[in-house]
């Protein structure tokens, strides 16, 4: 992980001295801490990580997390109470007067005891170049991520098999983890959007207790998480007869998606590639149905560093960064749709690195 | 949820103009978005909850949840771009010029953001509110939280039936999270740690591909997640036949556990149920082993506002707190016992809200 830390580094024009992770209590946890350190196991609330310009960690965990630390390539101090904490952070940043904080990924409370605990210091937001530091994967990220897409595209792939009359979402949902954790997954990326009829028409809906009806779209957007990195993959099925509108719903969404796949190479602009697939949707009678961006940067986090295909987003795509392309139509009160997939950015065509097909499937 | 509001308020010296909530991207999503609003579904990122003094809320979010956001009883404002947010921010907060913030729930980033945005206003931390408010469930917590333990129990009942010689630690974790999905748990908790072997002297391991064997000690913890609010609950099997040391092991964990149940009751200080538990261990032949808090609050999040059963938290306890109470004991590269319920604090004895059996069960 020597060289993940020196990126970080080298990627700040005025370096600080050294670097500091803190992570607070669960969900506060800053998965940079597991970037730097190649852990793929443990919870860490409370830890702290110490970068050091050469590439070298210090650890400072708690007993519970003491076997699991020993894992990393790093100096690790064991802490046993809060002044036990205390000496060691100062131990560790003895030296130095600019202390770098990613301010993304510590929360203000955390922030404000920093600062007490270690009067003099002066912090700096170094958090944009976690973010592009991140963005490019090395050879042991694109590896799990890879595992955890296939993961994922063998849940997919059972869908239509177990989908059932009488299912009820939540039914869905316990189908699709259960076959993702016998696969290997540690845990499912995010809470499993598994919805039915008009709920598809919510993006963010996850799951519910609705019953599988005829005619109903069928909504799944899944990702497993696999020793730390995570995968995002949607399909949007049809229960059990594809109408018309079905079938011109579904089209222009996988037409939109293709032309995504297209527009995400290396030298594109990120805000091109949602410009191409929104202005392909706003062309078509499902004008202003797009709701969203069309994708995002994916790996430890399944938002990974805030970049993302939208208007917003201006800079360049770069070999083995790793995006989602998911274009939707959602119509309020009927049905949505989104096709998802995760691809490899690549000099020539983008590797879609998610398998299962993509045509409409009725169940 | 306007009673909550009020409580939030009430709890604090110096009252604040108005109180704001400001999410991030996940994980830094403040759960106090869920508490003051009651909703139960969506991931608002990026979202706001303005609060004010008579209990009303002004919600800020985008058109992805839209929808979802309805279901609360607020004024809502969808946004479309951060244009959009800006002016919306405002407006909400015009007549403050003090504005309380949960730093426990901020990120360093946003709050340096909202700095900029609200040129003049002043912020002030109320994450002590936040704490002291949602230590005391309220009727509908109670009813989620029991659910909560109600799945989680139908689990852990169902182990000894399916464990079996050449199950891997994956595929017990698995088998859990799919019973307690399919019995109506949204997702898991937390990550599930199903640990065999000397994985179990790690309390913050979770699973990986370890094979139980003759001999083991079987760490099942985890918790379902119903409607926001969470149970957690642990217990430790020995497969296949427990030996003197394991039934050593094991009782004298039961017993501190008894210890614990008795001490926790109205008018008790959390740091005295600690000392009750951790003085029996200490008093046994596994003193200095027993190497984390004796429980914590539980509710919207696991370590539910980081009131624990430890030594240094000095707090008296009140009616409808909700903790759990988990002594172990952990041998390392041998293995760890560790039993865990949920218990709801009352005027007499605590209600225990797991109803799993607590004697040791050889598989």
């Amino acid at each position: 992980m020597e060289k993940r830390i020196k990126n970080i580094f080298s990627n700040i024009e005025k370096k600080p001295d050294v670097i500091l992770i803190k992570n607070s209590d669960e969900p506060f946890i800053d998965d940079n801490f597991f970037y730097v350190t190649g852990l793929a196991n443990g919870l860490f609330e409370g830890s702290v990580a110490v970068l050091f310009q050469d590439g070298s960690i210090d650890l400072i965990v708690s007993e519970l997390e003491s076997e699991i630390a020993k894992k990393a390539k790093a100096d690790i101090k064991i802490c046993r109470s809060e002044k036990d904490f205390d000496s060691m952070l100062k131990e560790s940043i003895s030296s130095s007067s600019v202390v770098g904080l990613n301010f993304d990924g510590i929360s203000q409370k955390e922030f404000c005891k920093l600062n007490e605990k270690l009067p003099g210091i002066e912090f700096m937001d170094v958090s944009k170049s976690f973010e592009k530091t991140r963005l490019i994967k090395d050879e042991l990220e694109i590896n799990s991520i890879k595992k955890a897409c296939d993961i994922a595209d063998k849940a997919m792939k059972k869908i239509p098999e177990f989908l059932n009359e009488g299912m009820y979402e939540y039914e869905l949902a316990a189908e699709i983890n259960y076959l993702m954790q016998k696969n290997g997954a540690d845990e499912p990326a995010f809470e499993t959007i598994s919805s039915f009829g008009k709920n598809t028409a919510e993006p963010h809906y996850t799951h519910g207790d609705a019953m599988v009806k005829n005619g109903d779209f069928v909504l799944c957007d899944f990702g497993a998480c696999f020793k730390k990195y995570n995968s995002d993959i949607t399909r949007t099925f049809v229960f059990d007869k594809a109408s018309d509108k079905h079938k011109e719903m579904y089209e222009t969404v996988l037409e939109a998606q293709r032309i995504g796949f297209e527009a995400a190479k290396v030298g594109a602009n990120a805000n091109e590639v949602h410009h191409a697939v929104e202005s392909y949707i706003d062309g078509t009678k499902f004008k202003g149905r797009f709701i969203h961006s069309t994708g995002h940067s994916l790996g430890l986090a399944v938002h990974d560093g805030g970049a993302r295909f939208s208007d917003a987003n201006k800079f360049e795509l770069k070999e083995n960064m790793v995006f989602t392309i998911e274009p939707g139509v959602y119509l309020p009160g009927y049905g949505g749709v989104r096709i998802e997939d995760v691809v490899l950015i690549k000099k020539g065509r983008a590797e879609i690195l998610t398998k299962t097909s993509r045509g409409l499937i009725e169940i």
